[in-house]
């Protein structure tokens, strides 16, 4: 087992701390030094090249970030959580004490995956949705009158529903030609009733995903489907599958038409490369695309076990924000990609990040120093250059900022307007802002001069392909993994979001048919907000 | 004109900056106080409740906010914003010196407008947009083969994008069968291309909304539909419309079928209540829906010219934000909507919040001593549950919360599960989240222990109706104006934006037709990395 100690008791930390007194200024730079600074700091890889000339660093800082990466093993760490190590554990107290293995589903383009057991499972279940796929698209799995499905909706909530909801958004391009998916996750009525309203109900599947088989949210939102599908006269069980843990309830034949598996070894917020996301995509994209998206998800696994920080993108993007967070002080972090297909990539970031690092307590059960995950936010780039990036340029908040961005567009319709393609319009702004936030810019007008040194990254990618979103997912699941194992936090538990359950429990308790079981400030707060 | 000194310069600062040294703390009451405090802690208008028992204050801190909205005079500002104050405007320096008066595009339902002329103008284009509609439904305004208009495609970015588009998200409930609306922002050309892939082209008008009729993305996404339309042997001509500034390049009748007015006096994060909205949102709704949208938006203006912060709610959100942020140090703020179809309103907010608030200048065009606007960001309720709650709950930053939440569902679409609807189950969560982040809970295993001391407010209206909408638009509008005013800032114009528009131009000089214009770092920039 590597050892696990957080990155302020490593003495790298002690020159952070020192360097970041006087962190790099970035607006004192001339035009040949700013160039000469940006052939220094960027690093390629086969999927991404990733610029971050515009941190607020130099080779001094960079060394130290690389003593505190291996001080704190965090790729060892990485590499013995791909082999099957049990990361997800609090030393000492009760936890979940579960291997980590999302890595295991995609890591099958290898003669000897890191962990064989669990890459046997994903093995399994790939071949049962392949066969699965097969079945639709030849027409003997099909609906009562005979027709072939064309739709699905997706069914789950949290992890079970943004990731795969994102991918597809981003991978629409790719789509099978007259298939369409639809994503219900809120317990919101107004929310399945709108896509009840959108769907042609007889052909469509309905995929249910929970691992445990008791989601409260998915079953409402399942009751309700079935009710509808009773209702159009079709018989729920012909148009149902589940993906869910072995054995669950929702394991069950009877009702389903086809079950297929996750394993407690994969968190909901690192399911989208398991069953959780493969069903859906697999039938919106097709099997070989979907293998494409999981090739490059492994793919960019292996590339993340370089020690070099240099050279290792995800290590780098993880250490900035560290850089950025811990030491500089900048509560927040903003995604913002210049591509519309990435529109809910964002969210689905803030999922990944902020459910697996907002933690206060170390894996030896003590209370953490300093800070740990940062708030996570963003949008698309062009729009919010016409909106919020007024804030980033000249508010009060400092705002480091994450920029992806495709040398090509996905459809290739474009056209030239102005001397100049959208696609060429889209980078030059994102390399625009990049710049501006750096540099700034004086002004006689103080309304009309900018700070600069507001940091920024750019990671960019030739084209936005099946393979290229799987680099991209793998490429954040490994930088908020080494992020937690820096801080020394459970990245893979979630026991935060469990009291609000219980008290939402206690609060429907008062609402339902037995009312007034005996919970006095819950009631008394159902009648003051007249929701009783 | 009132005077305009900063919240910092008033008496109530130095009470609140004692204050903040001892904010009040909510674990340690009993359920009975608790309860009180409920009772204490919230205040009513015919639209909404807003319940602030989780707010980290006592009538001391409460008295202090409204001697700093008194001596800052809030209110009095904004009736002097509504009868047409200049309040566009940095003193000493280059500034854009305007009236604000999106209050007037909605102030038609009184004898007496608060600014007679800018309301002239709102009834006239409001006459124009009833007679259009009209003719649509009517037939007399049909496309080139007489058949009727389905679909209609937006086409603007900014501040007429995402006010009008989220606003159509939210009451998609009420739109007229069979009509469909799309809307066109993002520069990037697979968007277009998506969107032009979906919309029956044919039957679709193009609403194109530039302010002065030059915004290069804007006018791009435009070309790309007359193109696809003409590629459709259709002339542009008989589907355009354009919604400008009168007299600018797009006020033209050759190329528009017809043009409605926008105003300099409304700025575009401001403009939903304008033309900028209500052609779309009138081709969506119908033209009696649009005007109970802007009744519900004027009658919430009128309610925030009470002084009483008890009272009134806007105000009293407006200093709610600023103990939070100013004082208790809170970087950023959540909007979490508990309801589907507000999923598009956190990000409307975040542009009108950190545009009009994210500046370091006041209205003397000196820097300003603290914070201004904090980052605003969001995702609806029950799905964030499952997901960066744990942040909110367990994390090392503490986020104020503001929930939104309605009693009614839109379509009455609902089912029972476990003797509970899923609208109660809804609300059920909502309050129960702000009551675990208040309270939190202690517990041996320091993993499942929750801080609490969280703040977060719940907005509670009946049901989501095109009225309700108008008024909770209004709503945020006046809280972001009147922090503006206490932070002496101008919340009006967008100077930040300007420096990445002005560098863009030089990477596309550089990429475009005649290469080499001479700039070495745009062009080094875009030889590294790999863009030319």
């Amino acid at each position: 087992m590597q050892k696990r100690i957080a990155y302020d008791r490593t003495t790298a930390h002690e020159q952070l701390a020192r360097l970041k007194e006087k962190p790099f200024d970035l607006t004192t730079l001339d035009e040949a030094s700013f160039a000469k600074r940006m052939q220094q700091y960027h690093c390629s890889s086969s999927y991404f090249s990733l610029h971050y000339w515009s941190q607020l660093l130099n080779d001094e800082v960079l060394t130290a970030l690389q003593s505190l990466a291996d001080e704190c093993a965090l790729v060892g760490q990485f590499q013995e959580m791909k082999k099957g190590g049990v990361m997800n554990h609090v030393e000492g107290v009760e936890s979940e004490k579960r291997q980590v293995l999302h890595t295991a589903c995609r890591d099958i383009f290898v003669e000897q995956p890191c962990n064989e057991e669990a890459t046997d499972q994903a093995v399994r279940e790939l071949s049962k949705l392949k066969l699965f796929l097969e079945e639709i698209e030849g027409g003997q799995l099909c609906n009562g009158k005979g027709e072939s499905f064309t739709t699905l909706i997706h069914v789950g909530i949290g992890g079970s529903d943004l990731g795969p909801h994102s991918i597809c958004e981003a991978l629409k391009a790719y789509s099978r030609p007259g298939r369409k998916v639809f994503f219900l996750s809120n317990v919101d009525p107004d929310d399945a009733a709108a896509v009840l309203r959108q769907v042609d109900l007889p052909r469509s599947l309905v995929a249910v995903v929970s691992k445990s088989g008791t989601t409260l949210e998915t079953l409402t939102n399942e009751e309700m489907v079935r009710k509808a599908l009773q209702t159009a006269g079709l018989d729920p069980r012909e148009h149902c599958v589940s993906i869910t843990g072995e054995g669950s309830p929702m394991d069950a034949p009877k009702r389903y038409r086809r079950s297929f598996y996750m394993y407690d070894y994969v968190g909901g917020r690192y399911s989208s490369t398991s069953m959780v996301g493969l069903v859906t995509l697999g039938f919106y994209l097709g099997y070989e695309q979907i293998i494409e998206f999981i090739e490059g998800a492994s793919n960019m696994d292996y590339l993340c076990e370089e020690s070099d920080i240099r050279v290792n993108q995800a290590l780098l993007l993880a250490l900035l924000g560290i850089w950025n967070h811990c030491y500089l002080g900048m509560p927040t972090l903003a995604v913002l990609p210049y591509s519309q297909a990435l529109h809910r990539f964002p969210a689905h970031l803030q999922q990944l990040d902020m459910e697996s690092n907002g933690k206060s307590i170390d894996r030896q059960a003590k209370s953490i120093n300093d800070r740990s995950g940062p708030v996570v936010w963003g949008e698309v780039g062009t729009n919010g250059q016409h909106a919020f990036f007024q804030l980033l340029h000249q508010g009060t908040e400092t705002v480091p900022c994450e920029f992806i961005g495709f040398r090509r567009s996905q459809y290739g319709q474009d056209m030239e307007v102005d001397g100049t393609t959208s696609q060429q319009k889209l980078i030059a702004n994102m390399l625009a802002q990049s710049v501006a936030l750096a540099r700034g810019q004086d002004s006689d007008n103080p309304n009309r001069a900018f700070p600069g040194n507001r940091p920024s990254s750019v990671l960019l990618g030739e084209r936005l392909t099946p393979g290229v979103m799987g680099a991209l997912l793998a490429l954040y699941e490994a930088k908020v993994v080494f992020q937690g194992f820096a801080w020394n936090i459970n990245s893979f538990d979630q026991e935060g979001v469990q009291l609000g359950k219980v008290l939402a429990g206690r609060f429907l308790g008062e609402m339902g048919a037995d009312k007034d079981s005996g919970d006095t400030l819950a009631r008394f707060i159902l009648e003051i907000t007249g929701t009783l």
